[in-house]
């Protein structure tokens, strides 16, 4: 039996719970969905305010210079470095992860004679239908999905680059990255991950691992807005040969040169494509600088902790209520959600959000719940499960209006 | 001679005087550099501040649906429409210039047989090192560049599509939009436009011209802050036969169904690939509804008026200082900057800066001076050309500290 009392407790003993404060969190609402967008940090409003009045406002054209702005991708590529275990160099700001993939995924596959990407199914849609538009563009180049207990057995000599997420978006199972990527270069290809729902939330060691390439979001557990620019990491191993298919002005060596050719910058540079934008770089930043204070350590002991209780009190008031546990038991092989199916699972998440505790859904049938140990308590956790005991118990779920078309989950 | 209290009764008579208190300006500089970055609208503030802390720091995850984040690359998209000449149907948010410049050449180059990309030497680089890197990696493709007055006999049977710059950003040339296209469609050719320089600036028609494509900028004459976002055409007729390469989420036909393949979305929508970055859309938003308030022919007739005024004052009080006008001397042959090539081109706009003055520079000897009709008077320009004369009397500019590299200029 679990008390609130003794989860007070822990609260009050947390090391990570000066945190909270820093963020925007309305009141009324328990926020389980900070893997899907991070909730503000305090201090993106006056970062983000003084970019539009003071910089764009009063600099105007000489803020390019002067405020920064055009050093703004290479700068939060170097502070999002520590995070992913990654060199300051080998990092920078752009795009979108989707537009990121493509640029990676191209550069490989035209890197060598090798022609296949090799993915999981099931994985982030948009990994896959980025891989399929590679797959359509360079003659030969083939997408293929082979479930994860076979991906050893088949990377084979065709395979250019094998792209995973680390962490699933669903389930939360995390991949060993060092084991894969090693799988990958014994193979002879190169080894790729998307980072959006680990970075920020699991400890992450790109160099460690000998990983060669890697995108990243800004706005889940890095708490960077909503569409936030998006990241590239390029091992500086693999700098010099890989090569921009989205060879834009700004990934030009000078751009301000406006030199008739396209000259690649060295370094990681290369991967920018056009105008850095501004405002979500400077509100991502802000969520950078914040994820840079707390130790890893922390947040990974705590983000145990809260997934160990949410499954057990889902285990002790819910028995038989139709929820199946579709994350890993074991700390070390999942991320910071935890994701259970439900036949009725659009309804009672939709339920949940209407009495303010807010996680998401994914067809389908998964309720999600975020487990950000930054500014989520163990009792937040207690009064969730004790919301969605309610919603099961007085089948208010029963009255969730359909879904929309075109409706966000 | 041109008397100041002629300019001050000009100014009073504006009709489109009541938009300069719309934009922050700061005291004491005249902003010659819309062109490059526009200002900011008073409004724009306000509208990124509420998207901060009320949309993204209350609202959090629900303000997808709430808030209208995902129509907001439709919905601004459809306010774009009306200023060129296009259905709202037809226009889209998405992305930089440059990555849009990539989606529709790699478009069109593998929507034929035709593998050859036509464009003219000289134009502003990204688009051709875009046209570059789709040419790298689509085997058969090429980009060619032919100058503009041979682009007619250049457009053979080979051509799949011919990119041009409406407006041309060193000497404000502008392009005959509708003889151009209907060349190109001669030829069986696509046309597809570059409005960044001519957006909110000049009249555009791509319907009326029959135009096939088009890209723009949000942050130049849209206002819509530093690394807006910018915008895709695609006419009606070619939507269904033309496939975004970067088949990312966010144009599939169902983002939130999460399906296994890519199904793009039907009409303009396909061309979104990633998460929407809405703090950018916000801005520019904001930039596009002043955009839409005041009439065309006013804007067109005062950037006639600005332009003739510039040019008669430089060439009454600068005569020998070795200014040479390179744009068009015929309003309707050119955009909304002018542009002058002086061998001490960097040292002078450094100088012009330093006293309020603000215009910039493009290598290697070219000063641009951006008209503005919306927030720039005859006085202003008086007052530039009056400090132009400063600068070259007290040969102050001599005075100016090298080029530093990497400076944006």
């Amino acid at each position: 039996m679990i008390h609130i009392g003794a989860l007070r407790r822990l609260d009050a003993a947390d090391p990570l719970r000066a945190f909270r404060d820093r963020f925007e969190l309305p009141a009324g609402f328990i926020y389980l969905d900070g893997n899907s967008l991070g909730p503000s940090p305090k201090a993106a409003a006056g970062v983000v305010q003084r970019v539009v009045t003071s910089e764009w406002g009063e600099g105007l054209i000489r803020s390019w210079n002067d405020a920064g702005w055009i050093d703004a991708p290479r700068r939060i590529g170097g502070k999002i470095a520590p995070l992913i275990g990654a060199k300051p160099s080998e990092v920078v700001v752009a795009d979108s992860t989707s537009v990121n993939l493509f640029k990676l995924l191209a550069a490989a596959v035209t890197s060598s004679g090798r022609r296949l990407i090799l993915t999981e199914p099931d994985d982030f849609p948009t990994d896959g239908y980025v891989a399929e538009g590679v797959a359509r563009l360079i003659p030969g180049a083939r997408a293929v999905s082979v479930p994860r207990q076979h991906l050893a057995e088949a990377l084979s000599d065709e395979v250019a680059v094998l792209l995973l997420s680390h962490v699933h978006y669903k389930t939360a199972q995390r991949h060993d990255m060092a084991a894969l990527t090693a799988a990958a270069h014994a193979a002879g290809a190169l080894a790729m991950w998307d980072l959006s729902h680990s970075v920020g939330a699991v400890r992450v060691d790109l160099n460690g691992c000998g990983a060669d390439l890697a995108v990243g979001c800004g706005y889940k557990f890095l708490n960077g807005g909503p569409g936030a620019p998006a990241f590239v990491f390029v091992a500086e191993s693999r700098q010099e040969a890989l090569a921009n298919p989205l060879s834009g002005w700004m990934g030009h060596a000078q751009p301000f040169a406006f030199e008739p050719r396209y000259r690649p910058a060295d370094g990681v540079g290369r991967w920018l494509t056009g105008t850095p934008p501004i405002l979500g770089l400077a509100a991502l930043e802000a969520g950078v600088e914040l994820a840079l204070e707390p130790d890893i350590e922390a947040i990974e002991a705590k983000s145990a902790a809260l997934f160990d209780l949410f499954a057990d009190l889902v285990g002790a008031r819910l028995a038989g209520a139709g929820f199946a546990l579709i994350s890993p038991q074991a700390a070390a092989e999942r991320g910071s959600h935890i994701a259970f199916r439900h036949q009725h699972g659009f309804a009672i998440m939709q339920a949940l959000i209407a009495r303010g505790v807010i996680g998401d859904f994914r067809d389908p049938d998964v309720l999600r719940f975020g487990l950000t140990p930054l500014y989520l308590s163990f009792e937040d956790v207690w009064r969730a499960v004790d919301t969605l005991a309610e919603v099961m118990a007085d089948e208010s779920w029963r009255e969730t209006p359909p879904r929309r078309p075109g409706q966000v989950t």
